[in-house]
């Protein structure tokens, strides 16, 4: 089925793939690149330097200005707002475009403002009326001006342990929450963790996180072959942990509650409380070439489909 | 006077009443049904699930999506965004569209954003560029994202008394601010009520409001019999009390201030401080018949014209 | 048995009831006045103008200056001192001397330090270091510097109900805790009371007392037919009731929480948290003659031995 | 070259200049004037009460109301939205339309609300998605909903000295921080400032601002002959020093740091604390002839262009 | 060498170590056991169940009760008053006295009270006038009602340091209070001040103390010559003004109130609140010969008896 | 008149000015200066090296050390008592005494006790049962434990390091701070430790304590073999070092800051904050064997002399 155009529409380009359609009152200048089985409402604008994936939607009064990258099965709610230009003056053009990308997946919520140079993960969803001034995260969900995250897509509450479901390529074992013995006397309370017994290997290394702003999002990556244990030693943190398929939330809040993060496994730590001390124990010394930082790449060594 | 529609624009709907007119690059799908006097202003699609009542003004750039019902009267400023699906998917279609009512009257501002499956209630405002979250209540104002109630419309600060100004087919008599003894010394202070001396009736019943969070609206309704006579004994809370046709408001901050509110007032609590408690006595044991809960109800009952 | 005086004493009275002792060092100035079976041991003075009771210990290094009134059965502990001038200069002399009254089965802790024009209640207990800078009420416990009320003698903390154990000379009823009903939703908690039905009288005044300083007591008296029902709004307090031979304890510390205190019932609230507001319902409009404000008239009236 | 107009277009005016585009499905109203060189992007709407001036640009999806003032060089983002009645309601129309003024230079970022009645001062910049409700000073950047000061385009931090950098048409001296002594030791912390000496100048008057709220900016102004010192005695404020070319900005945070101001500084005191106090030594007494109080004066007085 | 006893004592016990010696009216009872080279000052009390080590130290005034173990080379200051029951009542003995132990070499200050049951570890040292409620470990140091530890002994700490001169005629004027102007609008507050105006002198100096200990006294001196004007600009302070015969004392509590202390004039600061900044105008540059700071040297100067 | 001295007084001076009394059982070393008509109530002792000015009274219970100087007109109340040695230890004398001044007119409460080295200036006035640790400023009135000022009289309202000192009879060595690298950035703060490179052992276990009362001291043991590192990750906490000999003291507030305690450390942490959280890492498995928790036997191992 060839693209179906409009005849209110102002069309310039020719790379448009099948099933899509073009609606009332759009313009398409002659370089914009345009998937298959697209849906491009009434009154918007496509610039040149615009590529658009498969199975876009693009809901009326949007404007999709050079340097946009938008990738499959996105969602572009009504009159959302794209920018190219961090500072703009009338007659100022900026050398090159600031890139933004729109990962596979993703939802932009209606009236949404996407400031440049921002790139939006798989999944992701941007509520409506936000304004997002950083990159969200894959499967991040945002909202608010500026626009904060809220939580994440799908993901459930950890329960203490859980029935692995799936087989992967890779040898992955499930994250566990460690209840530490606890001791309270009238002199105050004390919790204790032995290596190699309570906790499950031995600690060569250590690393305390704190003063994290309350809207960061730190953690986002794998490692290959170290272990981590999380404790929560003041405040509260919230993880997620992710086998690239499904995702599971655990609140860390207490210090003799530790979580236990296998290798091959994607940590994400946020909503950090304002006093929140995180002390992760590792089993390796610091190794870069043990960090996997890209999901997607994570995903493919895990043998979760892309 | 029959619908005026400008050659530029797309409307594939009969429904359009007399005196309405259709703008620049609007596109009116078959079934949606616009009433008399309305004016669609240049770049406005109208799907077609969608009803408008008469003397709607929409300006420019919005877009009413299947599942909007507007009333009589009200206004749309430019740019506001509709939205009828809570997380939308490119390709995923909700199996019903949330309906979003827009009550007579209501005004929308500029590029606010409306979230699916919202009541906006009769002669409310909502201030530009706002994100409403939630539903508002009749003759609120809220401002923000997320859109907060500031006020009411019209509601006048509450002196200690006031002459009634109008007739109405009920007998209705004025809230009234009462001062209480107080007698401070070394120990504290202390403030004192007699029912049917300094208090205005005999109490069958108390009943405390706490813990509300300050977005929280309570009250809303009317009582047919009862009396209600309110004290904030710590922290405060604004009390907005309609009698069909004019609204005054009233803070109450202090333990020796109470409030009279007497049957056939339309009362409203809000801007609760975060240690408000709020006492109020009744004259009557609880009866479900004895409260009026809408708003339209109320105004016919007091002979205010809906 | 005739009074026993050390050799090494310098006693020029002769007011000395039978059974007393008098240690060594001890000087007694001629128109002191001494009760039976008294204790009065080594290194300690007495004025003239003093009256000691029956029974009464003083332990070493204690003087008992002009002004002082000592009851039966007091214990005084070693180095305890009193004052009869509150801004005293070397020969400058007060017209006339303040009163001090330590009341019946009093205990003062040692090296207390008691300042003038003070009455310390029936039974009540000074710690040992206090400097008592205030009265003290009967039964009531004090310590620190300045000294504060940190617990009633013998009060055991209150129960929801409790059966009553003695009868007495009229009809005493017991106080008693009423859970009323609470509602928490997403707009808050609302708790109610019903009069005649969850709360056993009709009220006719209300009171609240509120902004009280943390050291005071309120309350100290009981009523003849009055009922009142108590609750604590904000904040919490403490009420110990006293039905003339025991006390118990309640605390109050939830709007939800009410307690009943029949007439005949000594009530005293104390232990006032910054934010306390205590309502507080009365059966019987404001009444003098109902008030019995004198705790040895009050064991009177419920016929307990004085 | 005289104005392109897009075929799509429906313009009615003829008041366009020279080099003026205007593109797909924009509507200009007959009254409406425009300027040179400007760019007017596709699904726009100009009404008749509007004047633009030369080289503004204008992207999608903006309409400009009756009422509305551009001034040269203006940049306007898409979906920018504007207002002219403050409580709109359907059918009613304001007597006058509130007049929005956009000064020669600065830029609204895509998708911001300008509420109506508003002016947006010189080279002033308005971040993507806000809500601007008070006017914008000249230079000044805002942010947020409601929009707040962020910072000043444009001004470097002001570092304890710097060399002069530019040539002005009257002796204008740099603004310049003072480290003053601080002497702490167990009793306290003590700084001292000896005027004529430390200060280098004598003080012939001083004021002080306090309860400033945190939205507020102060001063935007330059004397002509008077010298300031100013000191930050609690909590901290940020000044601006603008010479009519560049601007630095400075932190007043402790009251041994004080901030030489000489005259022919354009001065702005904003981000104050709430709990700042700013002392402000003056080396003259007050006298309204030694203020100048327009930036664009300011700017020909010391031979900036305007 | 045999124990020496002094004639007016009286000391029923053989159980004396050599070299101790028994001073003016003490009693001993039989029972007691006293070691070698201890020294028991006036007016002192030994219990028969009391054991007392060698070359112990019991200055005058203290009494040994019943359960009393007191360790070699102890120090009790005079006064220490010692308990022996915990809830004493007049002729209510408890079954066993509580045993109290004195480890060796502590020390208990002056006064101090020690309650029933307690231990006071080797080396320890009670602060004179303390009242100790728990046992006190080893090398600790205690102080205050009830007893905290402060420090431990030989810990070391850092310490700073402190300066003086005079002679002239005199003429007094009165300290005096000015009311500045101040201006409140929606942009915060606003006063002035101007020298040889508003200010009673032109100013050569100024100085600003913060971060005062809320214990601390300061000032304390008088000038020669120089006039002050005192603004407390944050917090309070109380100001006390001395003339030589009367004092008067002043708050500052806001920045529109000034205190003009002329020459001649003794003035005390003190009761400052921790947020407390205070500035000083002065009319002389600093010169140490111009301070006053004995105050009896004051009074001569000022002409007020000594 | 010639002084009066009671027959049982033992009075041994003859510096006795005219007027004066002396009352029963008190004792007068024989170098102590007393001027006129001065009276020396029941009970007292005055040593060798004081004065006592004219119209002095002193009340019973009282001593006058050596090294006290009392002005005319003073007023001592009952049991007050004075100190002369600030840190007394039985049998060690100091070489001078502290000087303590009583200026003329001055006033000390009953039971107040005074610490050495102290001067209370003219006419002030101390509060009974206060206990006075500063000296007292002319007129000031002190109360409290430790007394602080509350008014005038007639006032109207208006680190890192340390050589070690000495060889042990075993090989100890000394507790050291170690400043672990912090990392700060915009994401907040992050803290590593290594075990056997930063950290210099293996860890086998941790532990940490928290919610520990303020009031509370914890640790008071030595191990033999076990090495630990301390770091307070919330809050502060104090931490004694004690060799044997000598102590010191080291503050823990920053997570960055770890402490090692080298085997054979008595170690002692208190003056924790409320929200204090202390993690340890030990070099061993928990062992019960391997602590010490006597000092006394830890001094012994240590070759410290008992």
């Amino acid at each position: 089925m060839s693209p179906s155009i409009h005849p209110s529409a102002d069309v310039q380009s020719s790379n448009l793939g099948n099933g899509t359609r073009i609606w009332q009152y759009v313009v398409v200048l002659p370089n914009a690149v345009i998937g298959q089985d697209c849906n491009i409402c009434s009154n918007c604008l496509i610039e040149n330097d615009v590529i658009v994936g498969d199975r876009v939607t693009v809901k009326s009064g949007v404007q999709l200005w050079d340097g946009l990258r938008i990738g499959d099965d996105v969602f572009i709610g009504p009159n959302v707002t794209f920018t190219n230009d961090k500072f703009p003056r009338s007659k100022h053009y900026p050398e090159t475009c600031s890139l933004t990308e729109i990962d596979p997946g993703a939802s932009i919520g209606a009236n949404a403002t996407i400031l440049p140079g921002i790139r939006i993960g798989r999944q992701a969803m941007v509520g409506a009326g936000s304004v997002v001034t950083r990159s969200v995260p894959p499967n991040a969900i945002v909202v608010g001006n500026p626009a904060r995250i809220v939580g994440y897509v799908d993901a459930e509450a950890g329960a203490p342990s859980g029935a692995k479901d799936s087989a992967s390529a890779l040898v992955q074992s499930d994250p566990r929450l460690h209840q530490l013995p606890k001791v309270a006397d009238i002199r105050g309370s004390l919790t204790v963790g032995e290596f190699e017994r309570s906790i499950p290997f031995l600690a060569k290394r250590y690393f305390m996180v704190f003063d994290v702003p309350s809207v960061e999002t730190r953690g986002e990556h794998a490692h290959r072959e170290c272990h981590q244990f999380l404790i929560c030693v003041n405040g509260q943190v919230s993880v997620v942990a992710d086998d690239g398929r499904t995702r599971r939330e655990f609140l860390l809040d207490r210090p003799d509650i530790g979580l236990h993060l296998p290798p091959l496994t994607w940590g994400i730590q946020y909503k950090y409380s304002a006093d929140a001390v995180l002390l992760v124990f590792a089993s390796h010394y610091y190794n870069n070439a043990d960090y996997i930082r890209d999901y997607d790449e994570f995903r493919k060594i895990v043998g979760a489909s892309v």
